[in-house]
């Protein structure tokens, strides 16, 4: 896209409410936006199709939590001591800027204009990498490529700024809260009530659409880092990483650009064209329930309107990973400012229900079931309380009870100790074997106790949205100025426009009937009886990416039908309007066009 | 409903995560609500269903604003001075009470067991009376009626209390902002931009849905009182409220019970049946648009499963009218707890729009063009300066520009004073006939700038849901343990459900095929492949009001039809696999099940 065919959808996008600044009367607020008419219901549309993607098709369970979380859980996630940005303060101004926003631009720029290319090279590696560095590595990359305040002053050393809002619960003022900064959170919440509906069988997953907030230190950038956004998220349950994946044969063929982490470590910006069945067994994808959510989010995006050659899959970095996350890709669209990510899919590893069990002594485990009892020789360990009594006196009982919770680890170490020296060691205290009745015997176990590992898909509602109108615009061929969304229909914001040819009385009189007819059938359906000429119509349509218009014309006085025009190929054809709906409907449901008759 | 129904009603509520109590394994907040898989679905349909009923059909402009809102914009609107709710505190123990609350449970009971019907009908009116009664008001009544607190405790006089949740924006926690405590305030914000949209004709309409917060006193009364909700509202602006609705007809028909303010402040809890067409003529209700949209939301009320005959409407008393209202009406339901409110529809008149012009300086007004100009007298005035500056000096200028900017009204007088006196009266000072020239000429005017008025229908999604929930659950005959939810198919949180007569493998094939079929069809559908019997399974599914069971048996690996039963008849049909897709979509849609073959 052109710096001029940006500026063109930036006016399309205002002109014809898709989107609007938050509170643009009182001047704005940055990192806040309002979506109009078009864009709440291309959002709409594209959650049903996000919905029937996941949740319906794969039968998640998907939950709705509240966007205000108590301290407490905040303080267990790690988020209130961790959940920050590096931010960096012009020394003169006071200014406040992103840290690794300011290099990544700079850098950029010198980038773009470096002659050196191992020094061009060295800087590559560095922005490849300034993404969720730490504050000593930030500075030395700061120092060392000379960044400046926008202003060109020097900048502070970076600290961390805690991105979530703080507010609080109830008359009192002193029940600390936070708006959430990720949905996932009251996933967690909800672990064991969903686990339940599951009937206690992994895998399975809880999903959950919302908003999230994040005080973003410095929102640039419009619709992409906004202070408020929504998420789609999944935290998906498996028992272990080797647990196989029942639907992964419907992934496994598709071809995908991957840009893995030793990629990004050993050179620029090369991605590589691969099989999601290739990737895995490489193993560069780590495994298969990882796989399937990549493989069925790129199913999403091309089948919502990205563009299959904008998407690539980026690994993070060692260093980049959450230190609970064992691997995690993002998913990055190219757009006008370049690779932005739109989705995340991450192995949270066990952490999340771990952090949340130890802070609330609830059990957040699954009980394994083995498909068959497995035989297994187990210590039992009775203390022999009249020695223990006569040689440790008040202690006695306290050694009973250390002898007899210890772990088979321990039996299997105290037999040892037994075995060679008579003696063994409890409590740092050394006890004899005629305190002890330690036998081994053969059970059967019928399974274990584990705390599953999750994977979070996790979808930026918003940025898809962006993505998909940037993806979506071009210029009618010999017409600069007039700008059309080529949506697809399910994703359209109207599905149809009913227009007569000309406005006179009796043919406006059908056209509102139709229209109305129309929107009964739920079919949102735009008119326009205003007294300009039907191609300036189109035009107002094609704006707003309508892509079926229907005409009124004298025939239909005669014969009950109309013309039906579709929006990129502007064929037309003529149609009864008894067939109407069920046209449309076929239609937004992905009948092509050519087979309307 | 009794009270061993509404305990069932809790448990399954609970039992099968229709909603739970948020961070429950931290002990909960109060006021704090999830919906869990069948309550999120439920939720999804109704607002599909609110969205068909009213923005499709009425081609309203839906929005999607920020939940985070600047301290400006509430200080305008009035949040900020008067969003309160009056508060009382336990002298003793400082427990806090909401004010009305408390009175409202502690009269209610003298109502019910107070023998002297005077009094008791003293104590009827003074309840009805409670709601949006001032500080000193109500602490007559509590004075009067010998109000304490929960423990027996004398309690304060009660104060206001800001019900909004506070939180600041960006990196210097400068910026002081609210969480949005109706979604309203962001369809004001975008006036300009919709009304553009609308090609800036009258009436239009902006709808929408989104989360409001409210830091409740002491939420009790689970999930109808909470402190994070939901609303679907839509503020429909009108030229005045003479202006005729153009869909009036579609509702004058219905019947509905009324309570007006006559009638709450003369007698007890009567309301009247009276059909809209009749309360319009009898001016009950105020104007046409109003009607329209309390037509309109029984339509939806009902079409979404609940049951009409504990529907009513209730009028607000003058008294709690706010400042700016003109007419307002509650739409109540009647539920365990009584009746209580979930939509309401409001005449804000023009304020909202005023306030937010005059806090900004800019222009929400409209213009109405006339169907054909009007001739009209019209003064023009011109400052004759050689007078003016001979006689006024320095203040020449000033006069001049005061002569010229007035108003029509203005120079009217100014031609009676000259008429009369030979002088004339501005900015206080006296000045001569020979100052100005004032003369009279006929105009043809086009049209005259107004604020359009604002009706605003405000439904609380969550209150819905909850009476969906209790006007649906029953018991089955003969079986109390055997609880069911007679949701309607189009919102039943789960569309059908597929099973197999046996588990056994060359069943759970087919049955799991024709699972992964429909599921991809987009309709939500549950399998249940555990040990237990299928009379057990059908309960299951009861419990979470599934209309529609699909069972393959042995017959099915023949023919390739299954069994198909209805939820409340439990009739059952045979139907083919390959139709099954079709059928289940028409029944959503609509269809009685008698209908299938």
């Amino acid at each position: 896209m052109d710096k001029q065919t940006k500026a063109q959808l930036e006016n399309a996008l205002i002109r014809r409410f898709f989107v609007a600044p938050s509170f643009e009367i009182y001047g704005g607020i940055a990192g806040l936006f309002d979506l109009g008419p078009a864009g709440t219901q291309i959002r709409q549309n594209l959650i049903s199709a996000w919905r029937n993607h996941f949740v319906v098709a794969d039968d998640l369970l998907e939950v709705q939590c509240t966007c205000l979380v108590p301290e407490q859980v905040l303080v267990a996630s790690g988020h209130v001591a961790k959940f920050a940005d590096l931010m960096v303060k012009d020394v003169k101004t006071g200014e406040c800027f992103r840290a690794d926003k300011i290099i990544e631009d700079q850098l950029q720029k010198k980038i773009d204009t470096e002659k050196d290319s191992s020094l061009k090279n060295e800087m590559q590696i560095a922005f490849n990498q300034i993404d969720g560095m730490n504050e000593t590595d930030t500075y030395q990359i700061m120092k060392k490529f000379n960044i400046t305040s926008d202003a060109g002053n020097e900048l502070s050393q970076p600290f961390p700024f805690n991105l979530m809002f703080q507010t609080s619960i109830g008359p009192s003022s002193q029940s600390k809260a936070y708006l959430r900064p990720e949905t996932a959170q009251g996933i967690f919440m909800n672990f064991k009530r969903g686990f339940e509906q599951a009937r206690q069988q992994l895998p399975f997953g809880i999903a959950q659409i919302g908003t999230a907030f994040r005080n973003e230190i410095a929102p640039r950038n419009g619709l992409l880092r906004v202070r408020e956004f929504e998420q789609a998220e999944i935290e998906y349950f498996i028992q272990n990483r080797e647990q196989k994946c029942k639907h992964i044969e419907d992934v496994l063929d598709l071809k995908v650009n991957l840009f893995s982490a030793d990629q990004q470590l050993s050179n620029h910006q090369m991605t590589e064209q691969i099989t999601i069945k290739d990737a895995l067994q490489q193993k560069i994808i780590s495994h298969e329930h990882l796989a399937y959510f990549m493989g069925k989010t790129y199913q999403f995006l091309t089948s919502v309107g990205v563009d299959p050659a904008k998407i690539r899959f980026r690994q993070h970095l060692p260093k980049q990973l959450a230190h609970y996350a064992k691997d995690c890709w993002d998913i990055d669209c190219l757009l006008y400012c370049g690779w932005t990510e739109i989705v995340g899919i991450a192995d949270r590893s066990a952490y999340d229900l771990q952090v949340h069990s130890k802070a609330t002594g609830q059990d957040l485990s699954a009980f394994i079931k083995y498909d068959a009892p497995v035989q297994k020789e187990v210590y039992t360990a009775k203390a022999v309380m009249k020695v223990l009594a006569k040689e440790m006196k008040q202690q006695a009982q306290q050694f009973k009870v250390a002898i007899e919770a210890a772990s088979q680890e321990d039996y299997a170490r105290i037999q040892k100790e037994i075995d060679e020296t008579g003696k063994f060691i409890i409590n740092g205290a050394e006890l004899s074997k005629e305190m002890i009745q330690l036998q081994k015997a053969v059970q059967s176990i019928h399974g274990e106790t584990i705390t599953p590992i999750v994977i979070e898909p996790s979808f930026g509602i918003g940025r898809i949205i962006y993505t998909i109108l940037e993806h979506s615009f071009y210029m009618r061929e010999n017409d600069e100025q007039r700008t059309v969304f080529k949506f697809n229909p399910l994703i359209a914001p109207f599905k149809m426009a009913v227009i007569s040819l000309m406005v006179k009385d009796e043919l406006e009189a059908v056209t509102g009937q139709i229209i109305k007819q129309m929107r009964k059938a739920g079919v949102s359906c735009k008119g326009d009886d205003s007294g300009v000429q039907i191609g300036k119509k189109y035009a107002r349509f094609d704006e707003i990416g309508i892509p079926y218009i229907a005409t009124v014309d004298y025939d239909t006085l005669k014969d009950e039908t109309v013309t039906l025009r579709e929006r990129d190929s502007m064929k037309q054809v003529r149609v009864k309007i008894t067939e109407l709906e069920q046209i449309i409907n076929k239609l937004i449901n992905g009948m092509p066009f050519e087979e309307v008759k």
